[in-house]
């Protein structure tokens, strides 16, 4: 365990032997970022295939007992090379008078590279509507309704919103609701750029000439649109493209804000954007448990990226390529985890989590049976603020313990904790005094594991100050200017703050994979349950007239919650006097997959989760009861109340119900 | 284990000193049936509580380690007692000319007993419709289709067709696709009376004046019709009565034969049954497993009957309890299981199989990570011929095995074993020269176990010669005539009949719960799904056109199997070298579960198993490849074949992976 030992570097000594492995960290992390982010490799494209390749040379050389490429056949979508994509004004006479750029300017150093994919709307329609342009704000639901109440129609219109707020996909969908035939989406700069800092190269601010790039779906966990729920295999049935899952059926583009200004009230957008079934690959390496082989513990992120990846998500990709090397050097010197680590390249995230969630749907019976958990590495940086972690309850208590043992990387605060650092800058005030943990919501490569198989997940990265920075993501998220210089001359110039990411990812891995008894907490779950608990209810009782009415009652899920904590200490208390491990780590892993409802939220059959699902209204924000929630959410605009406060109820039973069948997961065994 | 031995009384050896506890097994066996067979229990009545709560106090006595009630809240239906069912012929003026008979003509010595529920469908529509009257046969899907070719139709009219062949819901439901306004079913004698033999009490054929009740819901799996996916507690949402789940929506009524002759072109028919949400009650008793407690195997039948449940099910109630004593001696004697044995007495199984379906649903998450196999007990004779099993091809070499160290019960048997006296009879000749095993269809409580959770379940009774007796059942079946007597008197006058069949059950709950090593074949299953696969195969291939000119190709699923016999074979080498008994069981026990898809089969949402289904047309017929075959059938009366052949193509794909995914799940782990 000598390797981890530099990992965990003791903040109270800073200036230990380790520093010499820690350094050794860094320069492996580097070393991989640089190497695969000077060529774009997105999904599908045969760079993507050779980053692959090294990848899996790579993590064999580095010692892991397999490593494979698992290829899947999934809808992907790219613009059409001999018809750029782009928006016209056009004159009374249809003329196009002015044009939006056809890509971005290229940063310097990156000039002669080839195939930088333009700034597009992955899985657009295709067409070229033609019509007056209304403005809409973030495209929110809220922001439809505002129109709406100023009987400004967007029915036959194009609108126009800017990005930010909530996922793009979800501005797409509410432009369809409301009836448009086209959608723009920009970049405005009072979302995408910070105070004080000048556009890329200068800072890392998004230049006006920058745009950024995504999916539009709405495929709320399917994966790939044309094999919900199996994986894409050769051999797999496919639905028809109108069938497809998530597809919109207007065309969307996007476009930076020197274009916006241009834009006046009558447009023309010319999207010629094509799906096509597409290889992807994904690597997939394994060092064998030494004590439970049937067991694993996932280190997963994704390889793909729009143009060079520089941030998302080759910052993140570093990271699980330098704990492989940290494990394989662990295996040189004779160590073996007590369970089976499994590490992953994932393609095709930017498509809607596809390579992740292919090989979920691929492997749902065998990880139902075995996987103990699931850390995420997408993206390590996205801030140079404080760290930031989204996770399921039952590793709150690891989060803290782990980063109580790393050193914090920022300036100044030498001989200071990680878990000091972040709790000073991110304080979770309302609820206790500890560092802010948030709920999983989507947007990477968790989703399947976490939201439709019920295992135990995390993320962490390094953020942005939320008081301060309101933009989603960071200014030049998924455009060209997404360069390893970006990180290297802004985010983190030491690089140490990508080390304590890497720490803490491979720290929650290490000790997953290697304590005996595995390190999740129960009441940690059942304290963050009554939590959930008491803020829905307080939800519905904004209408107490109708809770009176209808004969809303909480009370089961309460008793249910009592009932789990109960359960939950009960079960800890047993842990003292353990005398069957497996049994008892069974019970603990289990316990995540005991909130799974096969029969799925209301219209959506992947997110199973009946206590975590990502918010309908923005899929990067994640929802607690999410079934009661929804109904809540949509009761004032009820046609008919009666039938939506039934719903309610149901939604309660069912939660309450669900929290019971957990709570009896943790009783002892006959 | 010494108890067990007389269980096991080696054919060789006859008469062994085991005769005696041989002896005691079977007056055990008679001392529960003729107690519980005094009064009609029906699921939701006093007596039936009262008879579980008996069952408690004895199971405890016989020294389980804890025996618990477990009530559910699920909707029932009984006839309105102030105004009785029947058919009436009218005459031109309306006035009813002709009424059927109230009640069946009880039995000698049971004349004074109360609370014989008179013969009715349960959870018939009320109403009295008036109609001319068609005869459709059976009822089935062909004789529905044979009258449309003949130009008959059977809208707004009342249809009378007779008992047999198929299970009654299937026949309702057909009349009312057919647009019938009601529906009346008889028992004909050419169905229900064997030749040869007297009426009861003469013999065992159906008087004239006998009846058979029966529900007539479809439930595909759903349990409780208004809580469909989740247990019928307080707290449950339940759905309106025009929500529930299977109910029909004409009225339907059961008569005998000494009614039917009687009823002429136009009939009234006057029903007022009603459904209300009643309290039933499981008795779960629990062993505590010595080394794996965490790992349960379950037998399960049920207690509630429609009279006195002489057949059905007090002989296999009787085997239960027997089970149960027997169990509880050799624990007196300090033995324990290596696993956990739970023991059911199920409730309400005549209204659909509740009591077990809302108990698997309340338990499911435990379920799926540690149940090992159910045994079902419901009746444990329907004839006197030979051995019927029912079970999950991994338990054919179990049954095989055991079957060969129990003694026939057959006179002039001696020394020959139970296996080879049914070999001799039921010759499984197509596929293999062995004793035949069935596939599980549905109609008794192992349903939810197996089709909905994927546990490994097997079923076992004495039965008729199908080559000859082609009445469904038996002739008495659910008619007040299942009585103590009619068993004593002709089904089984030395016991040795029921005796073997609790040997058979009793011996697969010991091996499932006492071995080592769990005594499931892998290699069965491999070989049963190469045979299935086919079989459907050549059932697609009556349709060359179709199969060319859309594309349809079994080869994935061909390919699939292959492969799943390889991991198969595989897996039982690496038995031979086992040092990790807990994961290869585990890996045996998930076996089943790896079939269940969370999706469902098309419309049937609760029937989850991928290789197995209650057939649509006759739920009592197991179905493989229900999917497949499901569409295979449809697509001859398909509007669209193309989309119909997508579909069989898509059901391909679906059972591919999932054969695939199968076997994953016994590639050794990491």
């Amino acid at each position: 365990v000598c390797l981890f030992a530099g990992w965990f570097a003791k903040p109270t000594h800073p200036k230990a032997a380790n520093e010499t492995t820690a350094g050794h960290v860094i320069d492996g992390l580097n070393r991989l970022r640089r190497k695969f982010t000077r060529l774009p490799h997105l999904a599908g494209t045969e760079q993507n295939l050779r980053y692959a390749e090294q990848i899996r040379k790579e993590w064999l050389e580095f010692g892991l007992d397999a490593v494979e490429m698992v290829p899947y056949d999934v809808l992907l979508s790219y613009p059409n090379k001999s018809q750029p994509n782009y928006i016209s004004i056009v004159d009374r006479f249809g003329i196009e008078v002015f044009n939006t750029s056809l890509a971005e300017p290229v940063p310097e150093g990156y000039e002669d590279v080839a195939d930088i994919v333009p700034p597009y709307s992955a899985f657009s329609a295709k067409g070229q509507p033609e019509g007056d342009l209304v403005y809409v704000n973030y495209g929110r639901t809220e922001d439809f309704f505002q129109l709406e109440e100023m009987n400004i129609t967007v029915t036959g219109r194009i609108v126009i919103v800017r990005y930010g707020q909530i996922f793009r996909g979800n501005k797409v969908k509410n432009a369809m609701s409301a009836g448009a035939k086209g959608i723009i989406m920009f970049s405005d700069p009072a979302d995408y750029s910070a105070a004080g800092v000048q556009p890329y190269p200068d800072g890392w601010n998004l230049p006006g000439g920058g745009a950024q790039r995504g999916n539009v779906l709405r495929l709320d966990g399917a994966g790939d649109p044309l094999t919900p729920g199996y994986p894409a295999k050769e051999y797999t049935y496919r639905l028809s493209l109108e069938n497809a899952v998530g597809l919109p059926n207007i065309p969307v583009h996007p476009i930076g804000y020197h274009d916006a200004i241009h834009l006046l009230k009558k447009v023309r957008m010319n999207i010629h954007t094509n799906s096509q079934v597409t290889r992807i690959y994904n690597v997939i390496g394994r060092i064998r448990g030494a004590v439970e082989p049937d067991r694993y513990v996932i280190l997963g992120g994704h390889r793909d990226a729009w143009v060079f990846g520089g941030i998302d998500p080759m910052s993140g990709a570093a990271v699980v390529h330098e704990t492989v090397r940290g494990f394989g050097l662990l295996r040189s010197k004779g160590w073996r985890p007590r369970r089976t680590l499994i590490f992953a390249s994932w393609d095709a995230e930017e498509f809607g989590l596809q390579g992740s969630t292919e090989w979920a749907e691929d492997n749902a019976k065998v990880l139902q049976e075995r996987a103990v958990a699931y850390v995420n590495a997408d993206s390590a940086i996205e801030g140079m603020y404080t760290l930031r972690v989204d996770c399921t309850p039952s590793l709150h208590t690891l989060v803290y313990n782990l980063t109580k043992q790393i050193a914090s990387p920022e300036e100044g605060e030498e001989g200071i904790s990680l878990y000091d650092s972040w709790h000073k800058r991110d304080n979770w005030t309302a609820d206790r005094d500890a560092p802010r943990i948030s709920k999983l919501g989507s947007g990477s490569d968790f989703e399947a594991y976490f939201i439709r198989l019920g295992i135990a997940a995390a993320r962490a990265r390094y953020t942005k100050d939320r008081k301060t920075e309101w933009y989603s993501s960071y200014p030049v998220y998924h455009s060209v200017y997404e360069t390893f210089e970006v990180v290297d001359r802004f985010y983190d110039p030491t690089f140490k703050r990508l080390r304590a990411v890497a720490q803490v990812r491979g720290g929650l891995v290490f000790q997953l994979a290697d304590s005996q008894l595995l390190p999740l907490d129960v009441n940690q779950y059942a304290d963050s349950l009554g939590k959930y608990a008491q803020s829905i209810a307080r939800e519905a009782q904004k209408h107490p007239e109708e809770m009176e009415m209808y004969g809303v009652s909480f009370d089961s899920l309460f008793s249910a919650v009592r009932n789990f904590s109960v359960a939950a200490g009960d079960f800890h208390e047993r842990l003292q006097s353990l005398n069957r491990v497996r049994a008892v780590n069974d019970q603990l892993m289990y316990l995540e997959r005991a909130f799974i409802d096969p029969l799925g939220l209301p219209g959506r059959p992947f997110y199973r989760h009946v206590i975590f699902a990502p918010s309908r209204h923005n899929k990067y924000v994640g929802q607690s009861f999410p079934g009661i929630n929804d109904e809540l959410f949509d009761i004032k605009n009820s046609a008919d109340p009666k039938k939506a406060w039934d719903e309610v109820k149901r939604q309660i039973s069912v939660a309450a119900f669900t929290v019971h069948a957990a709570a009896m997961t943790l009783t002892p065994p006959a």
